[in-house]
């Protein structure tokens, strides 16, 4: 197999698929997503069969028992594959949406227009449902997708990819709108990112080294986070219920996620009155502390190192500095953070807005955990990721961060004076 | 002079002026940008003198009459850049807008703020004034800015960057916020185009190859547009003054401009009614016209090439193809547009919507001239490029183009259950 031509004849039909999907209407998209859904129900033994050989295979390559978690498709699990696809099916369909008409001094009205970007190329790792549901996500914004599932999910995604053909198919859509990429070669992957003609966009959805791998290499642009270095700050003017639920569920709630939070910073006024009640709190649930030299001057913590600052522990870790103030809060997170997010806990109304407006992160919360940055939780309905960039989506990325906009001009014989 | 650290040093200085910039108040931005034009218009002996310094070196290095021109800084030149300044001082402070504010079932309110991307460079060629325009956006957009003028402008850009620090320094805020490359070696763009760390967009304003060059070559994302060939198509439905004085206005209005038609297509049944009279007019203005077999059997025309339909002549040539549909005329566009304007002549309501929906370039129009694809004509009060990408800003560029959204959420002690 040429996996270089197998690639451009999977981009020549992606992009061939977009410009049928621009022209697909919002019926047609919810129908081919309940159609998937419904196929995906009635194939549940197939698919179960055909997970069992991905299973069996792990197994076999010594997959540790929390991938092979990952990697199953239960009952349930399918089911929940269905329920998705039927979710992303009521939203409202975001394209064709016109905003801003207005008319202008020479009589022309211009507005803006949500159009698809095109070819959207998103590559993965181990769990099946992320098949269905970037294509859902893909299909309902009126994007092609290419699918690029890890080798682990190789029957599955192909169980998974036939269902969703056939769905297409019923829905008078073009099959090749989602295409789940057949061969397991690594070559493949950099073949799909080096293709700016056929792919607008990429999504990388795994571990930080794929995504720094594959957005150094990238040719064509990344939505992508890296690090969620995210960080709970506790201002003088904090109120003590606040600090201490906020602290102890941005850190607690779920320890392996991006939003929790792996550095607290503490106002010096503050350090007596929450350090112990934290320190109490955190013990309960088995957390491990790491604090500066003002911090383990008030309660037991291991010494914290430059590096601490700078880790993402995803465990029962935590870090803690006790600083002067505000900016000093704010000083530490312009040099620590990875700009995910990062939430203050104030009572003082001008402090709340000077963090707001000076704290340079996808989300900038007060007085709230930062558990909550998620596109469910935010209203989105969807989310395909978390963006960290500043270019276009930024956040948490629903169907809207897979849309463009472009400019409509609506006249009647205007000519430039 | 180590380039190379010579250029990292004006990156660290601009990533810390950018930090300084998101606190500045409305009230300090325009401060320096009224300060600035003042400057400009006391120091308009200064700014001459540097511009005949450059001039000289222009005729001793053989620039062409209209090189030397757009070079040239006269009396009603410095007038018109001090007028711009004042004009972006006029316009709204884009920076810490809020938007979307919305309660959601956990209790906390999420919404979207408004923030500068953070550092700009911009790289363009001849004309100086372009370096105040530059400067008057990106600090307007709370963005720190490092500009890269053409080395045949390098006394009158030095020049403008003094005035320039010095509005900085009196509006209180620092110098580095707006910094003119000093060395005119090319080396300086490879590196100020690969600092990720310390640039976050490129923007070139010149010649295609230049932008090639640098699109090709950046290291960080590039607001761009490459060409702009663009289309108007006249309608089976297409009322015949409104498709005779577009066509026209389209052509004729300026040819060395982006948004200039480069191409006409005529629907089978419209051509012996609209061809003569267009060629008619065209001769009247001197436009070369390039047709298909069809417009040829109608109208005297060169023959056209399949390297005319790909052509930006910016020049008073014209492509003419006759086609048979609406459909055949988006299958052209599809193939040889750059994504710039394209504009349809109708009078059919569902043909209209059509061809709004499906076309996929920066501005799609019905019945106006393509020469309206421009910044100030669409209220943007401003233009520092038009961009042909889908990614981020699309169309023509303003302040927005300049900004990022990021989330705030606002909570009253919320954690995630």
């Amino acid at each position: 197999m040429n996996i270089q031509a197998y690639m451009e004849t999977l981009g020549k039909q992606a992009r061939q698929a977009a410009r049928a999907l621009v022209s697909a209407s919002t019926k047609q998209k919810n129908g081919a997503l309940l159609a998937m859904a419904d196929l995906i129900e009635r194939s549940a033994e197939v698919l179960k069969a055909e997970n069992a050989k991905d299973l069996e295979n792990g197994k076999n390559n010594g997959l540790d028992a929390a991938m092979l978690d990952r990697l199953a498709l239960t009952d349930a699990g399918i089911a929940g594959i269905a329920e998705g696809l039927r979710q992303v099916a009521a939203l409202q369909d975001p394209i064709g949406e016109v905003t801003d008409m207005s008319y202008r001094p020479s009589g022309i009205q211009v507005g803006k227009m949500r159009v698809p970007l095109g070819v959207v190329g998103i590559i993965y790792e181990s769990r099946p449902n992320v098949t269905a549901d970037a294509a859902a996500l893909c299909l309902k914004s009126g994007n092609a997708a290419i699918l690029r599932g890890g080798s682990e999910a190789a029957f599955s995604n192909q169980a998974l990819a036939k269902c969703i053909k056939q769905g297409l198919k019923q829905a008078g859509l073009p099959e090749t709108a989602v295409q789940v990429v057949e061969t397991t070669d690594r070559e493949a992957v950099g073949h799909l990112i080096s293709m700016p003609e056929f792919v607008d966009v990429i999504i990388p959805r795994g571990g930080k080294s794929l995504i720094e791998r594959i957005s150094n290499n990238a040719r064509v642009p990344v939505i992508k986070h890296l690090d969620g270095i995210c960080h709970v700050y506790i201002d003088d003017a904090a109120d003590f219920t606040k600090a201490i639920d906020i602290a102890v569920n941005a850190k607690t709630h779920r320890y392996g996620v991006c939003n929790a939070m792996e550095t607290l910073l503490v106002a010096e006024s503050q350090a007596e009155k929450v350090l112990p009640e934290l320190a109490k709190r955190y013990a309960e649930k088995g957390v491990e502390l790491r604090g500066c030299e003002k911090t383990r001057a008030i309660i037991d913590a291991i010494p914290a190192t430059d590096e601490d600052w700078a880790t993402e522990y995803l465990a029962p870790i935590l870090s803690i500095k006790v600083v002067e103030d505000v900016d000093a809060a704010m000083d530490h997170i312009a040099q620590y953070s990875s700009g995910h997010t990062e939430s203050i806990i104030t009572e003082n109304f001008s402090t709340s807005r000077r963090f707001l407006a000076q704290v340079d992160s996808s989300s900038v919360m007060v007085n709230a955990s930062t558990r909550f940055a998620d596109g469910f939780e935010y209203g989105l309905g969807a989310e395909i990721g978390i963006s960290t960039d500043k270019f276009h989506a930024r956040g948490p990325v629903g169907l809207e961060g897979l849309t463009s906009q472009k400019y409509i001009v609506l006249g009647d014989g205007n000519i430039r004076q």
